[in-house]
Order: C-alpha cells, then structure tokens, then sequence
C-alpha cells in the first residue's frame, strides 16, 4: 500500500474524509487505511461506513484494529486510543 | 454467549463500562460484546483498550465490526453508526 492511501479522520466534517476516501480509490488504491484517534474514533466509523455504503459499492471492511498511543503533552504523559480500518475491493 | 455478556456503552464515564466489563470476565464469561452506537463508538473503544491492557491481561480483542443502523426518530429515518468490539480470553 502506498503512503498516500492513508486517511486521517480529525475534527473535519465526515464528507471531508469521504470524499479523500472515495478519491484515493477512484485514482486506483485497492485498499485504503482510516486513521483516528480519540474522539475522531467515531467519525472514522462514520466515514467508512459512508463510504461503503452510498459511494463504493465494491468495496468492504477487511480489518479492524484498536490500540492504545502514548502522547507527550505538557502536562505529562497520556494515553489515547486509536483505531485503524482498512478499507478494499 | 449468554445475553447479558454485553456491555452497551452510552454517555456515562469510561470506567463505569470498564467495570462492567471485568465483573463479567470475573464472573465466569469466556467472551463479553461491547456494542456502541453514534458519538459513544469513541468510548466503547477506550472501554476496550482500558480493560485489556490494565485490568484483563488474559483477554484479546477477538473481532471488530463495524454497521449503519436506521433510527426511527420524530423527524424521520436517521442513520448512526455502530460498532461492536467482542473481548474474549
């Protein structure tokens, strides 16, 4: 998979991401990977299901995987999950 | 898996979810679901991470989908996302 069929969910509106989403595969990705962190988590299920759903017919959820991240702030150390779906036809 | 191995995670704090999901694993269940719909998809996946890695060091996450569900509401159709992340030893 290359670099750039990697998409970052954040603070964005869904169709934002739906729309890099269903670019990448247009462009000839075969997979594509949904990345999120925190509270993005939800709207990178909303965004592939979206995707999915009303836009990419031929493609499905070949894997999930959740895990926790480890950020440096100011005030120290703290956890954050994150979520990786990948998408592909 | 008996019914009640399932932890539906809402709007309260993490750890309430997290406890329910250890007194499960505590009391005998061999798997236990955690389902979340909408903006509470974010916390049932930190409720996931936080059991396995500080409270259940026996348990994996076995499977993770991912599914759009139709909500009658008072303005019509609404679709919400849903996740449903099963734990199990």
């Amino acid at each position: 998979m290359a670099e750039d069929d990697v998409v970052f969910v954040g603070s964005k509106p869904v169709m934002n991401y739906v729309l890099a989403v269903v670019t990448q595969f247009n462009g000839g990705a075969k997979e594509v990977k949904i990345l999120a962190r925190g509270r993005a988590i939800s709207r990178a299920v909303d965004v592939a299901e979206v995707s999915r759903a009303r836009f990419l017919l031929d493609v499905s959820v070949k894997n999930i995987q959740i895990s926790t991240e480890v950020l440096n702030t100011d005030r120290g150390e703290t956890n954050v999950s994150a979520i990786e779906i990948l998408l592909g036809k």
